[in-house]
């Protein structure tokens, strides 16, 4: 079964010339070309989609065979099952109509970056394995320091520095571990001693990066009516807890909870956190993007004395996932922690010091080329392209909140400080259910539902990069028909 | 500033037509016509260029601007720049020459996977956000099962299943809390009285995973002259340990290590592991690939009890990163401990209990859909194209081996099980420094060098998809004239 390796040329010949090689760069170059006319295609018809297919569990593997195949298929046969396999069975997240969750956005020149660097192909763990990647990431990220008028310190250039990880649930996870072993080195702590410290209405990333990391004990603690953390909460539970012997090791505040888009007081925790000595982390996945316009600034102040942040431009700044932007104000903790240094990856431009080495300032090891998307989208868009985005989207979602308000039947729960829309039907949880089944029912719109103390709301997110002005009036009036 | 968002229609329009718009879509169609170009042409001119670019610390960021540009540029800006900043500060991961490090494979039909998903742009942390994302990801693991003759138990359908994690590094990482969380419910220990081993040849994602986790204790166990992990030396550790009041909660094993690609004794350790109720991760990150053909599968002996195991399409099964496959026996703890559920993502298929809500199998919440690339890659290849490229590594990397043992100034000091040839020179360390320096002075070849207890040893890590027989061979050429 074994052909003598020694009379191959290339790693995957064909056996014989009537299969598909599927190194023929050639054959890749036509294949890439039709698929960029799919994906073309297939974003252009989006709107006359439904956003979600109807699907029932099972039915897509039903479509796929029992094995892999044995011999290679031509990506003619792939082709044709994106279009019998593939979107029948999506949700349509870059659908005009999605308004739900919060956006996971994807561009035009976001894609363009994706598929630069897949077929680039390199992997860049340390400045040496491939140093544009590296350098080009630094470079962007404090670009975006001086975009969103964050801390000048959080620069690679002077004290902080960025680095894009995966998601904000890894960022949040990865400030949690450095601040357990800065927590552990100042009082001797253990993990189950340790307390970490954020609102009830904190993204369930929080609660799930204290159990990853260890922490014995993790405080969701109660909301205002405006559903941001109350300081006078974190520090009677700090009081208590320290009372209690326990430790207490992590804040972690928002800048746009996930239900309602609510903001946390950062000033006042910051304080909070500094003199406690905690760790202070700002989740602002989805608020941060809105940081490129001046007058969603407010939201952020009291960043100065923050330890980490993190934010999602492929929530809300046209880049496609994965890819979420973490500062630190000081990195050196970061590094200290998170710096193993086997003999296989010594080499002379980190023993030298004056790189950056990328895979101590996070979890995993290899990367992929992440900056490229972005470096890509900030330049395509420009600033001014992204501010115009935000403030449209802003925007449409006010105007939606001011025909709510103005509605008999419906309202309001939260204050719309960015494009996130919440309010309920006045006839209770089960007419607010009703509504968004009804909303969904139509297809060409997705919204979805939360709870807080047991009262449904719906959530109206406008963020898809597709979504126009119309998108959200036509969904005003499915709302204000079944309402 | 801020135009009056009711006047625009798209969310993005630029705010003059001389302006380039980064949503339109025909421009972008253009634009990806010609990337798909330029990427191929890269691809296919890899071969005359040097493997690694030179280039200095911060060579690359004085090319780029101080500051993210205002207004919006256009994507034939973003082409030039690169072939002026990024191609001259990369190292060539896809590159013939490349032997370093192991390969990180990329593939045309990977490639057009991960265009198919950046385009598609769904995010699938649970079934009902994209079901096809999920049961692909689900049906393609299943496959990979049957594919690599793995335990049928870890099949989907079964008791266990897979997930696709971002990397081996992160997978470990996972499987190391799940286990934290089994012992700390069966024996009442703190993470701080656990203790994960593994050998001193594991790859450095164990020491760093042990650490993210908050065990108290790793511990590196010497290894035997193949530098495989020796059994009696595990049980030795976890009787004193265990005669210190410590509690083993991890042992982690490899199919193929970091510095010479050793495979433990799988069902020595396994027993181990059963009888001292121990989770058992294998790490066959590097290795498991090969298993696609029957000839290596002696070395996998021993996974029917095995709890956790990782293995990276993304290193050598012509797959781009990130995509690495774990696999667990029993899928009801990975779950239990990682599953946190918020009310804003509730929804009838995950409440119904008949759908894979993938989120609940990583420590993330959100999710690319990276089985797409997998799919392709399987399908594009066929089975037994996969055969015919681990075949020929293997057989071009033993062939190397075959001179090296012949070599009167060479020493191989370590069993070629895969594609990894590991030898010396045998005038010292010096020398072995010496020449690979003088192998990779010659630009179109990149090896690594490790060391194992002061001893310097070059690795040649044959796989990059694109290397052929003939590189092999002027590979040979420079180190035995450099010998």
């Amino acid at each position: 079964m074994s052909p003598d390796p020694d009379q191959q040329d290339t790693a995957a010949m064909p056996q014989t010339s009537a299969v598909p090689d599927p190194l023929d760069l050639e054959a890749f170059r036509g294949n890439a070309h039709a698929l960029v006319d799919w994906i073309t295609d297939y974003l252009a018809g989006l709107d006359s989609r439904p956003v979600r297919e109807s699907v029932e569990p099972g039915e897509i593997r039903n479509k796929l065979p029992d094995c892999a195949p044995e011999a290679a298929e031509s990506f003619t046969e792939m082709l044709a099952d994106l279009d019998r396999v593939v979107v029948p069975g999506l949700a349509h997240w870059q659908h005009p109509g999605w308004f739900a969750f919060f956006p996971c956005q994807s561009s035009p020149p976001s894609v363009l970056g994706e598929l630069a660097a897949a077929g680039l192909g390199v992997q860049g763990m340390m400045w040496a394995t491939s140093p544009a990647a590296t350098e080009i990431e630094a470079q962007v990220l404090d670009w975006l320091v001086d975009l969103l008028n964050v801390p000048q310190r959080w620069k690679t250039t002077a004290e902080g520095g960025g680095v894009i990880q995966a998601g904000a649930s890894t960022a949040t996870h990865t400030a949690m571990v450095v601040a357990r072993e800065a927590c552990r080195q100042r009082s001797g702590a253990s993990a189950e001693e340790m307390v970490a410290y954020t609102s009830s209405q904190a993204h369930s990333s929080l609660e799930k990066g204290a159990l990853l990391t260890g922490f014995g004990h993790i405080r969701l603690l109660d909301v205002d009516s405006d559903f941001a953390a109350k300081p006078e909460a974190f520090l009677e539970q700090i009081a208590a807890d320290r009372r209690n012997g326990l430790t207490p090791a992590f804040l972690g505040s928002s800048v746009g909870t996930t239900a309602t888009a609510a903001v946390d007081p950062l000033p006042a925790l910051g304080e909070i956190a500094r003199s406690e000595q905690i760790w202070h982390h700002v989740d602002a996945a989805y608020g941060g993007s809105a940081m490129v316009c001046d007058e969603f600034r407010h939201h952020q102040q009291g960043l100065e004395i923050v330890d980490s942040y993190t934010f999602n431009p492929h929530k809300w700044l046209a880049t496609n996932i994965e890819c979420s932007v973490m500062w630190v104000a000081d990195r050196r903790p970061l590094i200290e922690t998170l710096s193993v240094k086997p003999p296989y990856l010594r080499n002379p431009a980190s023993d030298s010091g004056q790189v950056i080495d990328y895979r101590d300032w996070h979890a995993p090891l290899g990367r992929p080329f992440r900056a490229l998307k972005l470096w890509f989208v900030l330049r395509s868009f420009g600033a001014e392209g992204l501010r115009q985005m935000i403030r449209n989207h802003v925007g449409w979602a006010r105007g939606l909140a001011t025909r709510i308000d103005e509605h008999p039947r419906l309202e309001r729960i939260a204050p719309v400080h960015f494009a996130l829309v919440s309010f309920v039907h006045n006839d209770g949880n089960a007419a607010t259910d009703a509504l968004a089944k009804a909303v969904n029912a139509d297809g060409r719109f997705f919204v979805t539902v939360s709870e807080h103390q047991e009262q449904r709301f719906v959530r109206v997110s406008v963020g898809s990069t597709w979504t126009t002005k119309r998108h959200v009036e036509q969904l005003w009036d499915v709302i204000a028909s079944n309402a």
